[in-house]
């Protein structure tokens, strides 16, 4: 599948201003956008992507070999089938790869915006996503889905436009960040703001950028997306002349992200993540949780560092003790947290089993 | 009870040489003594300290107010009784109080040791404390006991000088670390040899020291001695203005220790645990389990990060075909790993009464 990055630069005195307060004059959107909307426009499956993820979840680029992050999921006869449904997957506000951004140039400035980008929350991307879809035309989304982060936008989604959104998948994912979360980001931001090079957040016309501090928070990240069991099972204590494989790991993927991601994002993605709670503008869960309308799928993975199933199962419960309809599957792999991004054979069908309704819906919602 | 602090410096012609090939000539060991050597000298309980703990286990010193950090276990009539038994702890080789590490004076140079302090590892850790036994004159322990770190060194005891142990307590240890754990390290190695403050190491004489990498070293350390459960219970996502009450926790954690702890001596610590493991001069672990001539109780704790009870259930299945005794007890906490730190009333009693052997030994060795 050849698919092609789309770009739309929406202008507009207060186009978008974030929850913190903070109004943009142009915003631009990266996404694309695999298959075809239909004439009633209700095929429509909004995918979102995960932290260091974009908008290229599918296909390869014209003339290139850089195949999508979900192609296995996403494709013609795919359990996300673009022979039926009209697939969008935007990046998200916030991040380095074409959507506006802390490297983006301030219009009002001309300069990057670093540190003076606005805090921003899952809920702003969400709303910078309805923003796109009204530039499209499109007030329906079938299904929302995501894993992780992603998972996070396809809840909120839910919660926000409780109208137009008919089912969320939502996979290694909650609600909001657990405080041992929030631990960690803690450790990997402060890996960040410690490096001699960050300048403040103004490294970009600066010999060095915050490498080091980035590279080494990128792999503490990667430790918390895997397990000890696939570490185990993948490295042991194997070694070469000066490290143990696990260490060689963890650098080459500290090293390789240094050459495709911004410092600044990295830390705006965190606080977006630790800030998030669905809760927060309706005082309780309960009242948040009123609000879905959407039948709810999460999936946990029983290895899964940053997301026990535990918390999804309990989420589900009280959404359907609040009147909603929530289902939880629980795969088992040793891939942990990443296992959405991995695990394919595994959570394929159950996605398109929930897409295409073959679940017995008085079974759902238990 | 009052104790006081020992110290004793040996001196020779390679007095000590590391497993590495690094002679040295002249060794610092830090110590305490609770309780009294009894005339057959059969008495002795040898407690190990783990990464960042002291010699300084049980009682007050003189005037001050510095509880040792196993003090509800161990004194008189405590479930280490100091009325039967005669405890000793040292500080471990590498370490920052007192024991020769690398901010002692290298005395053929002067100057601090830094980075020119040879790589040491458990086994040299415990070489140096037969070291000491044999300066105090003493050549039996009736009880290696230890938790993380030091479990290590009281499993490493019943290997290496299988003829002097009778019994080994290890909790929250294993054997070997797993890659998970190396991992983890790597992270705050990382953090350390970034901070641009290391200087190669010779900080000592400069305006400022690591203490940024240290302390954010440190916060990883402490996230992985807890758990996500004692996470939940005791902050949720509680904040103030600017932060979350855990991310003030790890703040809190890691500013006290740059107050309290060597940057270099941590990453000779990480670099010793990295590097230990049992079976390495014997080949393989069967050979080195059939070396154990100590009876081995194994605590684990059913929420700990860092060594889960399923590393140490294998091991005791090992040492038990091979011919050895050893026994495992679980018992569940919140605390983590750092449940031996906190949980008294759980492990105390499984102590005393493996140190008593009240257990029915036909049982044990399952």
């Amino acid at each position: 599948m050849i698919v092609e990055e789309k770009k739309v630069t929406l202008k507009g005195k207060n186009i978008f201003t974030t929850e913190s307060g903070y109004s943009f004059d142009e915003l631009t959107i990266v996404y694309e956008t695999y298959g075809k909307l239909n004439k009633e426009k209700n095929n429509v499956i909004l995918v979102e992507h995960a932290l260091s993820g974009s908008a290229h979840a599918a296909g390869m680029h014209p003339g290139k070999n850089n195949v999508g992050w979900w192609d296995p999921l996403i494709g013609p006869g795919k359990y996300i089938d673009t022979d039926k449904y009209f697939v969008i997957c935007s990046n998200f506000l916030g991040s380095c790869y074409g959507t506006t951004g802390p490297s983006s140039i301030d219009p009002r400035t001309g300069k990057p915006y670093g540190l003076r980008f606005p805090k921003i929350n899952i809920r702003d991307m969400v709303r910078v996503q309805k923003l796109l879809l009204d530039y499209l035309g499109i007030d329906r989304i079938k299904v929302a889905i995501g894993g992780s982060m992603g998972g996070m936008q396809a809840l909120e989604w839910a919660v926000t436009y409780p109208d137009l959104v008919d089912k969320s998948i939502v996979i290694a994912a909650d609600y909001k960040l657990t405080p041992l979360n929030i631990a960690y980001n803690h450790v990997g931001i402060q890996c960040i703001l410690n490096d001699p090079h960050f300048y403040g957040g103004d490294y970009y016309d600066k010999p060095h950028k915050p490498d080091k501090g980035l590279s080494t928070a990128r792999m503490l990240g990667m430790i918390t997306y895997k397990s000890g069991d696939l570490f185990d099972y993948r490295f042991d204590r194997l070694r070469d002349e000066n490290n143990f494989e696990v260490e060689n790991y963890l650098n080459y993927h500290g090293l390789s992200f240094i050459n495709r991601f911004d410092a600044n994002s990295y830390l705006y993605i965190l606080w977006a993540m630790n800030e998030h709670d669905i809760t927060k503008p309706y005082g309780s869960l309960k009242m948040a949780l009123k609000r879905i309308k959407a039948e709810i799928l999460m999936i946990g993975i029983d290895t899964d560092m940053i997301f026990p199933s535990k918390y999804m199962r309990d989420f589900i419960k009280k959404l359907n003790a609040s009147g909603g309809c929530g289902k939880i599957e629980e795969i088992s792999s040793m891939q942990g947290h990443d296992s959405f991004l991995v695990d394919i054979d595994k959570i394929g069908p159950i996605i398109s089993d929930f897409i295409e309704e073959t679940y017995n819906k008085e079974m759902v919602c238990v």
